[in-house]
């Protein structure tokens, strides 16, 4: 997850982290849109042979990055951000806005563990920090060890 | 789409339509419970290779089938209808009860082809039958039939 | 519920049926929008001192009905509809489309009952005619009288 | 909005705005569950002449609290969250957990100012606050005097 209008430096993050994903075979999910973080990631995710989910906003796919390869209209504007964690095993919230920032809030309420790639929100959560259920992480490469690490079996 | 409970006909027919889905190289996409039309047709578009997505309407994946490669958790009820509808290119109704009749006519309002395979409710959805957007059809090999003209370029 | 373009009689019945659930103090709700049984059913009811509650489609109350007094907005299109019949303890349908269909149908299988006010479609679901759970009626008057019987302690 | 679980004095100043929003003539609507800030700011609207409206998460009333005169079952789970903030000229935050700040968040994207109650979570949306749209204060009079700037009018 994470925001529609980025700096560079954040989508060559994002772009790694979707690299990353699909070298280890993972799905990677998003909110589908053809900006910022979400086509970065599904852009580095898709040019290294993996599978993009994207959860639309709308009821067409104008707008969807074409690197999302299963595209799901949901018709239903934010909305959809309960969709994208409920389905997410881990939420990664890479920097972005108030969009990403209810996704977050939404992912810890309903148990999916998140992973702060250098979005520096975590005060506001520091409950979750203490139980081990949100991470902070300055590299793609942390995100994946992190993600290693709370699912050994995969 | 379909019903939950259905007979032994109908579940064999679904399990066909899902082979010849994936045969297609296209994907399959429904409501992802482990029952009836929705069991069966993934499984069959699975065991022969296929891509199966399931809009499922809780908020876990109890009660998900195996067969469903990507689950879609949107803890929404009969609410995630609409999702399955608008993210078909074309949606095929076997036979089912209120649940799939809704889809039918969520379908139709948004726009989507429909192809009842087996399923005689057309006589409420007249004016669709006489615009072309809703077909009826007694065999799996008919619906994909019906999908390659509705579709030539893919 | 009912369509959003019907003739003028259906739409003068529709008055009609809000006038008299505001004479009884119950709660009109409806799909809110500026058309047809949603406008003629509002109207009704406020112009008779009742409450009137719109599940708008929209993010915004553009293009709903000015006598909906409590408007809610959902932004979700018509996954919509689900709330409608969900909140509703029993669903009038007056002529309608397939989205008037889909309520009836998703409200028969969220077990609120159904009244078909001159709607013909009741062979689709006659399961819940012999099941008392469907009803079909001429009059506002007689909407009224059914709604009675099911709820005798209101 | 605000948490279902919150201490005696959030829960007071919860029932005292409640109260503030009845005498104004206005319409309060929550979550509408029997807990925390819903419960207590229905309580205060009801036992003042108030019209309360609940969105609430399930399929049924169970949970809702008493105090809620039109519930709206959604069945939907987090995603209601989005029906709640769409539906509110104007949200105010009580103390809470994320499922609050997931509201903050959705109601800053979608353009509804935002008024903090003593939850002291504005560093994370220091733009709004500088735009105008997010304010922070100490008690449900300070509330009801910042409405009534933003909506002179009323």
């Amino acid at each position: 997850m994470g925001g529609g209008s980025v700096d560079h430096e954040t989508g060559q993050s994002a772009y790694q982290l979707g690299s990353l994903i699909a070298a280890r075979g993972w799905i990677l999910l998003n909110g589908g849109r053809d900006a910022g973080v979400m086509a970065a990631s599904a852009k580095g995710a898709r040019e290294n042979g993996g599978v993009t989910v994207g959860i639309l906003p709308d009821e067409t796919t104008r707008g969807a990055s074409p690197f999302i390869q299963i595209p799901i209209l949901t018709g239903m504007g934010n909305a959809r951000n309960c969709i994208n964690v409920l389905s997410s095993h881990v939420v990664v919230a890479c920097a972005g806005g108030t969009g990403t920032i209810s996704e977050i809030a939404l992912a810890l309420k309903s148990g999916r563990p998140v992973i702060l790639l250098n979005f520096k929100v975590q005060e506001m959560f520091q409950r979750y920090l203490n139980a081990g259920e949100l991470f902070t992480v300055q590299t793609p490469k942390e995100v994946i060890a992190q993600i290693e690490t709370l699912f050994p079996q995969k």
